[in-house]
């Protein structure tokens, strides 16, 4: 490798995708409630998540959010598939590609999965129009 | 609903679309392996995995094939991975495309799931090439 | 193949059978919240899983309940378990047969699984019988 | 508790078990590979799994196996799933009602589940008649 | 194996390991909460989990403690995490190695499972010291 | 944060800390085998997994690998698991912790787990000594 990218550098290149992607109130709410014990792991997903995955410009940002429901659903992880339901809206997945990634969850994860994350998915959709 | 869309029609719907993704001589091959014993599950897999959610066209199938390298991935299921590897390249899914989709597993599934898939995807576009 | 059962039939047929197992009065409950959102979800579970899989009598209803209650604790989907407590007590298995159930889950998918779906069975068993 | 079976008893007990499930053949052949190194886990599995559970009359063998089958496959432990297949064909469950358990997996676990599943018992099937 | 020990002995010495870790507080709520349908589960993993696997000094309460950090994070097992992140504490895991174990599990089992457990873990710390 | 790492330094930093639990030769045959396509990959695990989380002091190595095997076992991935067991073993940990982290997993992750995990770490311990 040659790449002298900072720690820091990464940080404020994922602060700023992560506030393209689940908006910049939601970030701020999160940064806010950060305490001394969940500060190192919150750095963490900034920096690699965010500031490394989600940055590179070799897939789209929609097409990661539909990646994302789609793991997040195998993964069994409903608070995070809230947050990314979120995001996918803000990265323009439509309501009926939500429900077409979803359906394909219940042939390959199995139907208890896609019924959990229809409800999940359903009442983010709900507040992100009721907030709009 | 109102669907008279037979289970028949399913099943014929679903091989054209099984084709078109894996490749007519791999499904002719996997067809003629058919036990009385599995012919239950291919019939099944046949019509509703590819002739209801495949053939629904919600979703483009290079889409469809990213997230079944996303879920394979976290669902560790190896074998069909390969399979579908195949069918994403038939789909249109770049090497490169394949990469950042494995890579974003990584951080959400982790790191050992990432590598195995990895190890499975550059065998299976190894083959691939070998025999185009 | 040669079956012409059409997707409305099995629509019909896994009604039936979903009323058989979960109650009616569940059932009805269910449909009335279908949203636009959810209506595809709901469609494919009754055709495929109760249509289809439930209403094949190669194995008795019991023994599908029974098979669920283990497979929902080794999936840890907590929600769908609670549905199939229910169903498993309209099927004819009984309370010691249940915790026998979920004591195997102990050994085959551990402790932490067990000890969940004990809580979320026994919680149903009450509801069961208080609304008796 | 007011139980005063000993460590030792359970273990006879399991052996006696397991030999009725898996064969005295294949009992004798695992226990004769039995490394220091292994032998904890042996006797764990011995005692609890088979002169515990097992060993309780509370469901009959043929239900454990069937239950067994269904979490196996959920928990993609496909080694564990073909001593069982062997198992469960042993304790009287035919290969119709084998097919009929997978299937169920299909919709609950997923179809690449079922898929290895399949082939998985498919094999061990065909070796146990071989060895009739 | 040459084991007298009986069942009844397994489910003192566990109950001792129980208090041990857990607090004798806490053990004795969850004991008088017993029901006749949970009474088996109890027992079993009173014998078992803590009268045989904890009660072995071949590895340190404290060092068991973190293993149970990382293997329910994996799992996906939140109630039963925070039941052990009590246990660390009294085991005498400090914070920051409770903090270390977490963000190792974020490299292996993925940044959503992490992200949850910090979550679990912090409110039982504080809940800790509030009642300390 | 305030961090001035660059990326290069977290690989440097990571293929020492690499080399020093998996073994120089290990890691020279494991990098002599990158290909373009695994390339990503393989700097990413350098960076975040070995020079971020393993080169962080707030745990022994010793310690780490416990943890690894522990949840590589609940994740079911053998591969990682040997690999991790020759860590482990480079890291002192001893065949009776070993064991002891392994009948750990048999109570929470379950039996088959644990069976599996215990087949792996066999190999990896006969190979360790046959070529010490």
């Amino acid at each position: 490798m040659t790449d002298d990218t900072t720690r820091d550098d990464l940080f404020e290149r994922g602060m700023d995708m992560r506030r393209q992607v689940l908006g910049a109130d939601h970030v701020e709410r999160s940064m806010a409630n950060v305490s001394d014990f969940s500060r190192p792991i919150q750095e963490f997903v900034t920096e690699y998540c965010w500031g490394v995955v989600w940055s590179d410009d070799g897939l789209e940002p929609k097409t990661r959010s539909m990646l994302n429901l789609a793991m997040l659903t195998a993964l069994n992880r409903s608070h995070e598939l809230g947050v990314h339901v979120r995001g996918a809206l803000n990265n323009g997945v439509t309501e009926a590609e939500i429900q077409q990634v979803l359906l394909q969850t219940a042939v390959y994860v199995g139907v208890p999965a896609a019924l959990e994350s229809f409800r999940v998915a359903e009442k983010v959709i709900k507040e992100f129009h009721a907030n709009a």
